[in-house]
């Protein structure tokens, strides 16, 4: 068994030869602005669209079709925001249980709450850390009912609407086998795709295998509108309604307001929307550039008995969005002494997510066994992963 | 009485007269950029902090808590994500009544219908168009029965926690009034301020009255940040939950990701947040160019006795967010009409809001007698307002 101190110098060391020398501080996850954002910044400041009207948000949502092969893209004021747009339109109702991993951002907990409805946590596998389709089909022949109208949880008479498998860190969860389930126990399939724009599943790009999808273009993803997200779907009257919604759910008048449900004001910014035009432009060499990235990290870090790089799955082609090692479980211990070491040497690093079922909003929330869920959060660790590392491979 | 064609042919005349000449489309409110937008937005670029972090949030919140007085200031997303966080902060429940105008902007109400509470609709007096003060006391005192746990309206049996008076484009409601009447009925005083920065009652700004309050930077505003809101409150307990309930919940830490209750993605991004640092240095100008736009459009009105322009109140000092006209009660079938002929002249107009009670969401929510709402909703004409009309005054 290795010494703390010597597997923390070990880490540092590996993590060194990957990482740029001259740097001070060596975040996770910076943005980067290389194309044409100050242009289409400063058209929008020029012409005064900033805001609800301009060009650029239909742009932006015109290229996220194409680059996704979603039908359509609606442009919307955050990922949170898009998961619970996402929810809605899958007839989500308060008092109804939708199926979701613990480990996961925060967001995916919340959007159910904002419908007044439960999560209920799923196991992940240890491939990709997604939900685990065997464990969850077992599961369900356990606790739920399927009847005519839906499928029921036996224990709690609630009705089950959704399945929302997340992308963590960008590796696409085994979305074949998920959709499987969601068609054989009729719950409606929603990606949260929010870390994996430039991902692919089989060759398609993710969040298109869903009913419906969350993308996110927060600051510290592969590309950033500086806040945004998208809901992805391949139905026109869900994209139609999902544009309502998320626009006050005004009906189009000359001059008149009138509003015929309660809708929301979700709608991403002109401004935002330009950042994302440009930003768009240039993800597919970001995503070459990450996986410059991880492929330096892979090979620094295989032969290493106490840190696993973790690698996308055998069916997919990943982002790379956040790259992460996992420590073995004799070395789980070091845990917090290594995120200290590390940030304490300027080189960010930080544990997953905490687990929803362990904080105090949901931790009375129906789950499964979540012991691999548990054993993981204290054994992952994410690394620098920003696009511009990706420039130093082969130096 | 006048005829239709001579009334329309008289508004328009008197518009011109106020309005450019060398313009074909006149707009509404729109934005105007001429301090130092560009360089705080290229700034944010140039850094790469275009999101979560960076310095002009910070900057922005002290720059409206110096400008306005409010003892603390929390940037958001935008206006409605603003009321909600009120709305919450002031402790509204489901299943709760919340005193609302039904003449708003529909934010107000679907502010209150995603706390699970029921907007109540109250009456509106002729000055401001904000609510009646003395009206909504003796409603009150007909419907209502003050417990020793708060206001409980007696034919719902609902508690009706708080009151939200809306200063109707820009012009500031009665609020020493409704302040008393909150008082009285143990009632949480939340102004909705989204059309009113730049306003002042009594030498206070609007929104520092209230126990919280809402602020919107939406395009059409006096001042904007692409899309963004903010709370006002002198109460730094509250202030602190405002700040944490709308970034996720999470408890600051070195790395972990810890949410102690169910939080929002409601933080404004710093890139909006550079372009609000660089419009609010010029808001006293365009306060001051508002008004002198307003004070045209006055004379030019003033001897009209079938169009009445709407001034400010004896006691405030207006921003003129939105300059309005008033048709006569004998004039009012003309309204579509004059909206046509205005619209089809390139001078853009558009009547008042819909009023919630009016539309399917809000219907069938408890009301008091609307007449006079239902009465203006017929006659109130919006006019061009854009700051930079403000500059052809005197010319």
């Amino acid at each position: 068994m290795i010494e703390k101190k010597q597997l923390i110098d070990q880490t540092i060391s590996l993590l060194r030869d990957c990482l740029p020398a001259d740097s001070s501080f060596i975040g996770l996850h910076e943005p980067l602005f290389e194309g044409r954002e100050w242009e289409y910044v400063r058209d929008c400041l020029d012409t005064g669209w900033v805001s609800t009207a301009g060009q650029y948000v239909g742009r932006f949502e015109a290229a996220l079709q194409e680059y996704t092969g979603a039908r359509r893209a609606i442009a919307v004021v955050n990922g949170t925001a898009a998961l619970h747009v996402c929810l809605l339109l899958a007839g989500v109702e308060a008092g109804e249980e939708v199926l979701i991993p613990s480990l996961t951002f925060v967001a995916t907990a919340n959007a159910v709450r904002y419908c007044g409805a439960v999560p209920h946590f799923v196991e992940i596998e240890n491939v990709t850390l997604g939900v685990d389709a065997a464990k969850l089909a077992d599961y369900l022949e356990t606790i739920a009912e399927l009847k005519s109208d839906g499928l029921f949880n036996r224990l709690t008479g609630r009705r089950i609407r959704a399945l929302v498998p997340m992308h963590v860190f960008g590796h696409p969860a085994d979305l074949d086998a998920l959709a499987q389930i969601a068609d054989r126990y009729q719950l409606v399939l929603i990606e949260d795709a929010a870390e994996s724009l430039g991902s692919f599943y089989k060759g398609k790009h993710m969040g298109t295998l869903g009913k419906l999808s969350a993308l996110s273009f927060n600051g510290n993803k592969i590309i950033t509108t500086g806040g945004g997200g998208a809901i992805l779907t391949d139905d026109d009257a869900l994209a139609d309604r999902a544009k309502h919604l998320t626009t006050t759910a005004k009906l189009p008048h000359r001059w008149a307001f009138y509003h015929d449900e309660t809708g929301y004001n979700y709608r991403m910014p002109n401004l935002n929307a330009a950042l994302g035009c440009a930003q768009l432009e240039k993800l597919p060499s970001y995503v070459e550039r990450k996986r410059l990235l991880a492929q330096l990290y892979e090979e620094r870090f295989k032969d290493n008995p106490y840190l696993s790089f973790m690698t996308e799955p055998s069916y997919a082609r990943s982002n790379y969005w956040l790259n992460a090692v996992i420590l073995s479980p004799e070395t789980a211990a070091y845990r917090d002494d290594l995120l200290e070491a590390t940030n304490d040497a300027g080189i960010m690093t930080r544990p997953i997510w905490t687990p929803m079922h362990l904080m105090p909003p949901y931790q009375d929330c129906p789950a499964m066994d979540l012991s691999l869920t548990e054993a993981y959060y204290g054994r992952v660790i994410n690394i620098p992963s920003s696009v511009k590392l990706g420039d130093r491979h082969g130096e």
